[in-house]
């Protein structure tokens, strides 16, 4: 069905249940837009109720011969995916820009890190094991078993169509459940063609599924009987929704949701090196990540002022336009459009309150110069300075290419900012000296630290996740902590009385 | 204040908090009774919200320090409280038949198992170890950091007043966070007692604190911004609230319910040595734990046969008493009372039931002969036979010595009962067979598994939890496990610059 | 260099150093001869000290960049190998098969071996992971990193070309060292062709290295100083060599040498599905493999009686002849040939020692008819009964078609009879009852143990190894184990002090 | 038979085996000597191969029952012998004090570590827990078990009579071995002293065992057939052949040898704060510690030149005399005796030789003050500076309280010089720099790195060990690493059959 060209024509989604693609009997679709040119590529069905059980039916069904697949046996398909995904890699990239509006290079990185956690779910019959302990009693011995729980389902955000189901899926295969996947129906191409790499890898049918859709299939994954988990990325507020409501179900669930993360500026910071990392982690994605650092929080008068002066000039480079112009493929550090008309709207609203709340805009990217194509929902790097903790600026997730500097007179007002903050997705630090980056590690109350490092997203190998309302969930995505969240510790006491020899 | 002498007093409880035994406020309380003859022996504070904010602020504040103290450091007081607990063993074990009326051999083997688990969490300086990972990225590392959270809180049952507890409170301590318990109002003398010994061992004021109280006290658990963590153990109906309210308020739950254990005998199993084991779990503690194995599932008609006749005539010779009566110290199968009047009126009915659901009484105690002191609240051993699934005696956790016998036709059959109930705590299985073993252990949907164990609990070294109604929460409890629900992970990102050498 | 088609032509082989094939500077040569037809098929040259001490230079000089690739890099060309060496399963397995003699059938499960290990090595930056304690003492953390350390090698045997060398060197690999191997001189050519599909997966060069040769090339994997570790396969008197001149040298040492692995069968094993099993482990291969179970001990006279029929039986359906021989492609047992004149010439020794011990030749395999091409190293399969501990044919490891059956009176005693044997390598036992398995788990003195399972070798997440003269090394090899082998531990105590802020 | 108080008549020692202290019937026995005095203060037997072998067999009788007990029983007399350690602190302190000659501080520090190790040993419940993997092939599960393995030995050094020990047996009993002990002739009373201790704890006769003696025992140690494992910390030398015979012997060993330990100092360090801490780490047991660091290498013409006149003044302060003397009670920075006139006379040519190599004796404690009693072997603080790379006090281990000062002209060159050197124990870098730092720990070929730290042991809930010929084994000591080398890694294989329901 999928093919690695992107045709210029509006492209009807299926769903893809039990091992083949159909179409949806919805009655409700949605266009899917190209945020870079307004144009219609897409026609999405809001599934009903109905046909997220069917698919969850067919992961149940599914799943009863899957668990018994053995572990080395069950990752085979995983490291054919792997291989699938790193040759499509640049096919997946241009349809991710394509339907999310990110520049070519941010979309393959987000193509790598799906790859990275693929392969390090390749990992999970060492990963799985449980453990033993003879002597438990006299002659009694103990066993912990990591068991697959069933189907485990995830409901996907816009702003890494490709990148974020995958903080999940290649998991819950490798440790032998089933699932499906609801991408968000803003950007639903990308996870189209993913699917159709899964469905080649030789999976069994019903062990993945993709179900097209709004919130009447969120809901029929967190409400249905034969769900075992949910996984949800989007906005705090729906994720303390998806928590309560699977907890009353005694489902497990990992939701994760806005953040504000910030990046702080010690007066030893190497400010040539450090600026380069903070334009990437602002304006990148068009500041649309849940890992961009749009605080800074400059400690101290005179670095406060150098930050402002330097970082100010630097967004002005920043080049605006449609990433999938040719003529823009050679920019070091190009910025493409918001996700929306409405996402536009609500980021120019937040513009006018923080100059109304008395913060100074340093850099007004409100009338930036789009080159080629103007239709797309493109808004220029924004910078405010003299901003205040406490502004709707700084309490916000803009969500945008907004950039907000606060100054702090000290490493520990630094931090209060930080910890104060509704937020504890991630935060920064640029310091040259071990000691601040060893308090900022243990003092600031963020699931992700970076030392030196504009966005610190962890790599796969190693768990992602949030600290207060950026999660909602004990269990952190990524590496050895998925364990945790997918499989089921079933603890046992054995012994054996003699028979006859 | 309190002393190792069972006075015939009547004892008037405090709360401990920030270091202090302090009188409660409160205008309500209740007054705590011996099961065994109906004598009041306490007097317990309903503590009010207040109250327990108090000491919630008390843990808090603890906590800024208690965080920074080194692991091997942190773990000095539970070595102490280790060997203060086996110096006071017996003085705790009589002080737990007094007020819950289990036997004393039930009663020492529970203050061993919380001795197990202050053990376990004597390890803590290897188990919380996090990860690093060299080379994240070029010149990038990565670390995990499993840090204390906060202030977790603990909201205890009436049926281990010793034990329960422990499953928790000393991993909180040994990973760095601070505590607040509430035990129950039905069973308060015990964790006052316990509290002395905590206090004793050199604990910083507020790292540990006690509060005795009903619903307001752990209302305030689940809705104080100070808290990380709640901690409970209960009916599934009441721990559902618990899991709804704690994701709600995006706090860290670990929340245990109900149970209807089964206990599943394979024609090949050795029957005289099955039977002793199956009295031990059916009737210990009166029937009133949730690793009580009360439904019997034995499999074709030869051997239900004899399991009716045998396990029946083996219920007759249970004893039934106060288990503090010098005269019956020397019984080696001794039941003492339920824990209240309303419990032996609930566990009539349901007998009553039972009988009207068509059920055959193969032994009736509700008559049994007491021995001694006839005043307390007193069943003896009930056997059902020809119980089918579905019955409300086999539907119903009902706490008490009543024992269910089922017939099923083969293996699938059995374990098919088992996995269509709606708890799924523990279920064991009596064979010779390391074929039917395996078969059980994976299939058997409950959380801990016994091969001929009649009380699959778990020791402390490994995980402690159930499935299905019987466990709203990822993470178990007991050793290795409790990492995940105590510490925080977070992830470092890692980077320096040169600077002048 | 290598192609797909296994020419008729003889193969002249390459050393692969720092990324290229060479011509050895040798003016030693030996010729390689398929022992299906006694042809030969390839010459290998016997290289010079002096040539094995430049690769180790390469080797040496290659680390330097590659314990700074990062750990998720560096796993790239070993998920690349992993496909290939899938794609080229056929040819592999049909080379092993030309000049080892191995069944096809035997062969592509050495194969899936090699894959396996490759697989299990993927995931190294999970596994490879150190450690952080936080607040080892006050204000100071530690930490636990696992680095690569240098040049390992590897001296491999001659019987299984393809999946010994896989044992150890994915895994040095993916932990960041780089490789030297010496194939067998007597089947080197699966190791050049493998060689060549690791050239082909975009290791830098120097990483891997290939020399052939014989004891000079040994001996300077064991003095180089730039090398920081061996792996050696082959017979125990070997091994303690190789061990004792490691340890000298202070270098690792993982050094696997011979065995002798019983099958124990008791009286309540099912037998008709117990043969097919034993007939597998005990000629497959030719029973030229370190698990091979050529010791089979029956418990009790009616055991004894009834294993002896069907074994002997069973032997005799196993067809002799060239594994390659297309006419023979449909046999479901078919046994080659062994791998040398000299090697059947010891294995009729054997047996002429076991008739004048005074066993019973039950099944006399010396002359069994060869189907087709006669001219290889035939022998048919031989039982030997009536064999008594201590005779020759029981001590000593045969490494040839040589079943012997033993008899014990009691589980005790067959365990015995294990546990007084030289070698500890594997084991299996019978049984359906779990209380034997459990004690036989705990007492056999192997490393390896199989319950009903006729080769216990584990698959590779887990590790691999044997005990007493089976194996001279603290360290076993296959999965997590390999970390304990391949990385340093250093261990960080690290504080920093304010300065100005 | 040992007391608390420090008689002043002659102690004649014994051997404790089989849960007895007994007389040795050996005709050579050794004086012990009171370093700080020249007086005799104990009679030690150098027993006789005969005598070690009678406690190897009491250790491996009384593993058979032993390695049965269950894990959380077999940690009860470790919980025990944790809180006997505690309470005789002081005794031991004052007893390492008058056999070793170290001060009070360094005796009690050296207590409280052996503590720390006994506790994380307790852990072993969890610890020791084996991996179990369900789906190794379908029906077919694998377990890893962790199982202890025989009679372990330890031959100590003389300079932590009371720690180093202790680095190994606790670990060894609680997984389930036996043990048996060489203390050092030259201070065996700490040993004795703490056998009764461990007499006391509980232990079944057998389990722990202790022979004092000399070369004889030792070698028993490798020889005996009925011995697991060796534990040597002493010279290179000889632990080069402890390696080598242990692996002819097929014997896991673990042989610590010399070290010469290097501080970095950076321009950037804060020196005042760093003078103190290296005062501590070079004079610190009169310099007779493994983890000394008594080469400073500075880095730059400026910090060497501060280096050299800071650290020099600062000897001077250190006092000099009897660590038991009353007087003395309250030096802040005391340096008793070397351990004998022969360590002294070794260390005084060493001095000469540094002289006529050319170096500059920047400070001179030859002849330094000794206040009070003046027989004993002292020597005061020493600084050579002006020393150059392959001068012979650079290349020895003086084991003397002689510091040397090294001069770099960068970072790298300071590696430099520690990676060229023949010993890789500990390393230690001064620095406030994040970038140092991470380069330090990657790049300098020591097991054990330090930041900021003078002495980079790590604490016991880390590995403990070094490289190149500081370490003659694979497994480094301490911590989760023990486990590696006092158990045995069975793997199991695992099916059955169905038979009858």
């Amino acid at each position: 069905m999928m093919t690695n060209t992107l045709s210029t024509s509006i492209q009807t989604l299926q769903n893809y249940v039990n091992g083949r693609w159909i179409d949806s009997t919805t009655t409700q679709w949605l266009e899917v837009e190209n945020p870079s040119t307004g144009e219609v590529i897409g026609s999405v069905p809001i599934s009903t109720a109905a046909e997220a059980s069917d698919a969850i039916d067919a992961a149940h069904q599914a799943f009863q011969q899957w668990r018994e697949v053995p572990a080395t046996t069950r990752v085979q398909p995983l490291f054919e995916l792997t291989q699938k995904l790193k040759a499509h890699e640049e096919s997946i990239a241009r349809l991710v820009s394509l339907e999310n509006g990110k520049s070519l290079p941010d979309a393959r990185a987000e193509v790598k890190r799906a790859v990275e956690n693929c392969e390090v779910a390749c990992g999970m019959p060492v990963l799985q094991q449980g453990d033993t302990l003879i002597g438990a009693a006299s002659g009694i011995d103990g066993q912990v078993l990591r068991l697959p729980r069933g189907v485990y389902t995830m409901i996907a955000p816009f702003n890494f169509p490709a990148m974020v189901p995958f903080w999940f899926l290649p998991y819950a295969l490798a440790t032998g459940n089933t699932y499906v996947v609801k991408p968000s129906e803003r950007v639903p191409l990308t996870m189209s063609y993913l699917a159709q790499l899964i469905a080649d890898s030789d999976l069994p049918p019903g062990v993945f599924n993709l179900v097209n859709g709004s919130v009447d299939v969120a809901t029929a994954f967190m409400d249905n009987p034969k769900t075992a988990g949910v996984s949800f990325v989007g906005t705090s507020r729906v994720a303390a929704l998806v928590a309560q409501r699977c907890a009353a179900n005694n489902k497990r669930f990992q939701a994760m949701g806005g953040a504000k993360n910030h990046l702080v500026v010690m007066p030893d910071a190497q400010l040539d090196q450090v600026i380069r990392n903070m334009i990437t982690s602002c304006y990148g994605c068009a500041g649309q990540r849940c890992m961009a650092s749009s605080a800074v929080v400059a400690v101290g008068d005179d670095t406060y002022r150098r930050v402002c002066a330097a970082f100010t000039e630097a967004s002005k480079q920043v080049k605006v336009g449609d990433p999938l112009n040719p003529a823009l493929a050679n920019e070091s550090m190009l910025m493409g459009p918001v996700i929306s008309a409405k996402a536009k709207q609500f980021i120019l609203g937040m513009i006018e309150q923080g100059i109304a709340e008395g913060a100074t805009l340093a850099h007004d990217g409100r009338n930036a110069k789009v080159i080629g194509d103007h239709r797309g929902h493109f808004i220029g790097p924004v910078v405010f300075t003299d901003v205040k903790p406490g502004m709707a600026i700084h309490k916000t997730e803009i969500f945008g290419p907004v950039a907000i500097i606060l100054k702090a007179r000290s490493f520990d007002e630094a931090v209060n900012i930080i910890n104060e903050h509704q937020y504890g997705n991630g935060a920064s630090i640029y310091t040259q000296s071990g000691y601040w980056a060893r308090r900022f590690k243990l003092e600031a109350q963020c699931g992700m630290i970076g030392i030196n490092v504009g966005i610190p997203a962890p790599v796969a190998p190693l768990p992602f996740g949030g600290m207060k309302s950026s999660q909602f969930s004990a269990v952190k995505t990524q590496g050895r902590s998925t364990i945790h969240f997918f499989t089921e510790e079933k603890i046992v006491t054995e012994r054996f009385w003699a028979g006859d020899e």
